[in-house]
């Protein structure tokens, strides 16, 4: 297997961008990867994306966005696992890399929400979900997610307010990143008089509905060398599964697939935990940010709100997370989340994080979740 | 690059299966192909199919279909490039094991698109074209087939008649085999009879909507050897695209991807046209047979149908195609297909068809095109 490396990332801005169309999206993003990267023409692309089948009645974005980009011919294909359909595309290109099948491959996730109306998008997001067993019966995703953290509550002896600093957190580093959906800090009080959207989750729990691509173009490192970039390499990546339906869960608050998957990427880098400067958890709602830190062995079985209130998940604390904003403040465009999280991560190795710069950040992970925890990709990169 | 062999296959019989469901479908195929290779468990998971987010309301089958058949915990994922899914997921398996991160990988190819009512299968399917382009115009999948068909027999002066043998021929191979969906014959006279779709295509133009999954098994050489299965050696995996939109192809009634799919192809295995003993078209229409032929070498530009009327596709002929039924009789699960399309290849190598047996058969091509051409993944296959 070659050694993998990411020699370029681009980014659109997150938010309501009614003025581009989901192709224009995933053309912004590329262009900027392609010229950080110093390359015009890469050999395959892998897509990223969820809910262009149902928002924009579109499938088949690998040529799509092949011929759009002006690369007509190129070897194109679409990678989908909900809302982790980003990292999964991004696997998918370095696997294919790796084999020696591809010498530049190109990886965009894009996704946009903001086309269709609420009731549209609740539905869609809700195919996440298990429709045999949970969709049928109504249950949105957010509602999926509320009883994952009412049973935490529950279980943990955990008050609504422990959840606080992940959206405190998350919302601060967003500030001053230009291309996050809120620039605004929020304080307690504004978390606690936030309006519920599924009790126990309320708006400041979860991520918001938005538009957005994000890029970023693999090579080999002999051919990253040639190039002259400074390589960040792919230490890790790997995929794990859980059941779709929480009711079929060994534990509803434990994620599984999550743990499996983190520690298989630990083995594959010969890392722990500890060696971990920047980690881009998936904080999608502020239970799933509190369960995966707890999976990938930063906190104990119920004690990952306690590693958020000691402050210890901000840029300076043990396990920096949501450097850019997250999902949270940064922002949830699905199928492109898991290829953002990537670009946070490399932009942190790289040093250019601005003010958000974790100091000395040298192995960044990023680990991307498709439903209530059914489908988990784990990359953890290094400088 | 490691070399890369299928060592099992399976498949469910194609039909209107009303009493099995998505996941019960991959799971039937799946289990058979590991039965057939003699493996207890894959380490990943490559899920082919296009439609189930519109029809069946779901997504993220990578981990819905590894943990309905007890493999929970395993890598899983969905590729999707709309008709060409099922082609694709086999592309993805094969890079993955040739890069040595998967030592036996799944590929299921699934779709169930007999649950919902026409209009919504019609409306599904046109996503396989460009929304803002096509789709928006209302025109059918159907229809954009019938454009194609109708200039190429303006251009080339080719009567309608002329597709028939195509039609007989696949039918004619179905006949003996249990897992096509129509058993019955069809003569030049019935095809003339057939009712419009959307003229110039009939009803013997075109493949039917159904329910099916197929699957193989991946794994390297060395690992086939060691389970004493025969393998048949992947000896190329090639995709190609073009734009979604017929507007804006170079040449309507050219494949231009399907011609760049095969020569990487042919290149990749050091073969050409002359040493395939066994093709797999895409005859969705007859019109894609015929363009297919042409686009692969088999034919000169215009001259696709004189092949078929020459008797050449047939068992015995220079160019044995749809060789079990192909779509248009074995059956069209649009994202399944590009896995039949390998089990039937794979079955042929193996000298396992039967009544259909192609003599000698010591190469195989199977291609798979998604949209009216955009996207096209050939694979050849060789024991």
């Amino acid at each position: 297997m070659r050694d993998v490396c990411v020699i370029g990332i681009g980014q659109t801005p997150i938010g309501e961008l009614w003025e581009r169309s989901l192709r224009h999206l995933a053309f912004d993003a590329l262009q900027a990867a392609m010229q950080d990267a110093g390359v015009e023409q890469p050999d395959s692309l892998f897509v990223g994306n969820m809910l262009a089948p149902r928002i924009n009645a579109q499938q088949q974005l690998g040529a799509l966005i092949a011929d759009f980009c002006g690369w007509r011919g190129l070897e194109a294909t679409t990678v989908e696992a909900a809302c982790a359909s980003g990292g999964a595309a991004f696997q998918a290109a370095v696997r294919t890399v790796a084999s020696g099948a591809s010498e530049i491959a190109a990886v965009v996730g894009v996704e946009k929400m903001t086309d269709a109306t609420k009731g549209v998008v609740t539905a869609a997001l809700a195919t996440a979900a298990d429709a045999d067993y949970e969709g049928v019966h109504g249950v949105t995703f957010v509602a999926l997610n509320a009883l994952i953290m009412q049973r935490y509550m529950y279980e943990h002896g955990v008050p609504h307010e422990a959840f606080a600093p992940f959206s405190i957190n998350a919302h601060r580093n967003a500030v001053s990143n230009p291309n996050a959906m809120f620039h605004s800090e929020i304080t307690l009080d504004a978390y606690r008089r936030a309006p519920m959207i599924a009790p126990p989750i309320n708006l400041f729990d979860s991520s918001p509905v938005c538009d957005g691509a994000a890029a970023a173009i693999l090579a080999p490192l002999e051919v990253a060398r040639d190039l002259g970039v400074t390589p960040v390499r792919v230490l890790a990546s790997a995929t794990a599964t859980d059941s779709l339906n929480l009711d079929d869960r060994r534990d509803v608050v434990t994620l599984d697939a999550a743990r499996l998957s983190t520690e298989r990427a630990y083995g594959q880098a010969g890392i722990g935990p500890q060696d971990v400067d920047v980690f881009e958890v998936h904080d999608a709602f502020s239970i799933i940010a509190t369960l995966s830190l707890e999976a990938a062995g930063f906190a104990d079985r119920g004690q990952g709100t306690h590693l958020a209130q000691e402050g210890e998940i901000g840029l300076d604390g043990r396990v920096p997370i949501s450097t850019l904003g997250g999902l949270k403040a940064r922002g949830h465009p699905v199928g492109a989340t898991g290829v953002y999280e990537i670009v946070d991560v490399v932009t942190q190795l790289r040093g250019q994080a601005g003010d958000n710069q974790v100091k000395d950040a040298e192995i960044g992970m990023a680990q991307n979740i498709g439903g209530t925890g059914a489908t988990v990709v784990t990359h953890i990169l290094g400088v």
